[in-house]
């Protein structure tokens, strides 16, 4: 899922996403709570309609944002209190303002609120945490349902909405075990495992993974937040994840970082500077097909906004691209052809 | 024609300006002579291939930005020398020297070497000024004649490409009189008015352009350089103007400002806040067929960069608009209907 934060995927405008063939985009609650709005939004008919995007929407739940942008946060077990990062001003978010907030925003898919447990964290720490999460994750899932049977076609998407749970435990095996088997009993319609891509070494985010992918039910959505490089997108995959999310491959894209069947290339390095090849040969994305390195690099030296939307455009298709790859070898694996 | 500074109509996609009915844009030869470099951009086949723009390309002389982004300029008969505004080294520009680089980048159509007067200006200073931009009109005429007598298939483009002289003489009717009637005597392949747009009254730049077009043929391009809001445009182009440039268009929308049929409007105004009508009901691009104001708005108060995307494309496809339409209306008044 590309990254739209702030209900754009930076850069990069809506029908190319379409014509790359993303099928569904990540927005952030928190930032698109503060600014626009939810109430805004869901005045004007939603975030889709906001942003003219007809395709499927997830929204994070804004718990990661509140730890990690917010200032002068404060955790009690109802909810969290936090200043805005743009300015300064009060909030105060609980599970169910969470839901009601994403429900306002019209996801198709809004996420459990949870508290992303730091890395590293004693396991004292962590038991907390996780306490708090699974709390929370009942209340979400309460308010999401309440709302399903109050009124169905009273929000912004009507019904066919989802909610999926949040997998937390740190990096504690046991503990990720038991949250992940107490959020199936809730019966949420997909699940998330969160807390990874943390700043733990990639052999303990694997360790985890494999640890709860088995638990979760495969009829189901499975998807990890956060991660990550093109080889862990893929292995990831092959492990039965549905979903990622990552803000890697359009953040590095604004600073030169382009990723290729051939290894990552920093664009603005001097090699490029008469490279008359495309960024990546076996490549056929709009960029790819129309633009050298050269001219790429050219725009990051002069400083050029169309930097950002070339360069993202590449990166995506590239990710977009290792999902297909992997799908299409995995059904005809799955077929035993 | 949309301005192309560096190689790149800031924040637009090539494939985005072909769709929108762009026939040519401008490139400046100050900028690319020294990012990346004019025999950089020769080696790599000239920068219609460098930026993947198989339309024409008008390339500037270099003077106007030599005059006003340029430190430690210091002008002699044979030409100036100045220097670089990124990192401060010296270089000299002559007339032939201005045409060399425009023959490597391979414009299709390159300008003579002036120096734009400066508004106000003494007569004295003017007459000077005239002095110099009609020697230098003639060497690069000549410099640019000895090019395609030598080796037209050599460069970039092969053969093909022209030359325009551009007509200065400050506010002074006589002046500008005298440079245009010598300026067709020398047998340009086109004409540009050049000095305009300096700071002057808009009634000063129609007297100066009534006063000089008459003069120039028309059956050669005549083209105003450096105008202007969306009404200029449309009254130049209804006296005979063929050609014009501005980077309002563009500059403007990276800035929120929009052009539309019912005016101009300021897209970061708390009043469209949610507006859920397009920039404008008039018009018929793509940013208007698909986005609202809100959420343009949206992009600009988030500081996206997609902001500047759909505002340029907009803009852009507003003042071609206009040239579309007052040419098909003086097409009609042309053939009697």
């Amino acid at each position: 899922m590309p990254v739209g934060t702030q209900g754009t995927v930076k850069a990069v405008p809506q029908d190319v996403l379409e014509s790359l063939g993303a099928e569904i985009i990540l927005a952030n609650t928190y930032h698109l709570y503060l600014r626009p709005g939810h109430e805004a939004i869901r005045r004007m008919g939603g975030l889709h309609r906001l942003m003219s995007w007809p395709r499927a929407l997830l929204t994070d739940s804004g718990g990661f944002q509140v730890f990690s942008l917010s200032a002068l946060r404060k955790v009690t077990d109802d909810g969290v209190r936090f200043r805005s990062h743009l300015d300064g001003s009060s909030h105060f978010f609980t599970p169910e303002h969470a839901i009601d907030v994403q429900i306002a925003l019209g996801a198709d898919i809004a996420m459990s609120f949870d508290e992303c447990t730091e890395y590293p964290a004693t396991r004292a720490r962590a038991e907390e945490s996780l306490r708090l999460t699974m709390a929370w994750a009942r209340r979400s899932l309460d308010r999401f349902r309440a709302h399903l049977s109050r009124a169905p076609w009273a929000d912004a998407t009507g019904c066919g909405m989802q909610c999926f749970g949040i997998v937390q435990g740190g990096m504690y095996r046991d503990l990720r075990r038991q949250c992940a088997e107490r959020l199936v009993e809730m019966d949420f319609d997909g699940y998330a495992i969160g807390g990874l891509s943390v700043g733990e070494p990639r052999e303990l985010t694997l360790e985890m993974i494999a640890e709860v992918l088995p638990l979760l039910r495969a009829d189901k959505p499975r998807y990890v937040m956060g991660v990550g490089y093109p080889e862990e997108i893929e292995q990831y995959a092959r492990m039965g994840v549905d979903m990622m999310d990552c803000v890697l491959p359009t953040r590095a894209a604004r600073h030169g970082l382009l990723f290729t069947s051939e290894g990552r290339l920093n664009i603005k390095n001097k090699q490029f500077a008469e490279d008359q090849g495309p960024a990546d040969a076996a490549c056929d994305c709009p960029v790819c097909r129309r633009y050298t390195r050269a001219y790429l690099r050219h725009l990051m030296q002069a400083g050029e906004a169309l930097a950002a939307t070339l360069n993202t455009i590449h990166n995506l298709a590239f990710y977009l691209g290792i999902m297909r790859r992997v799908r299409t070898e995995m059904d005809k694996a799955g077929n035993g052809e």
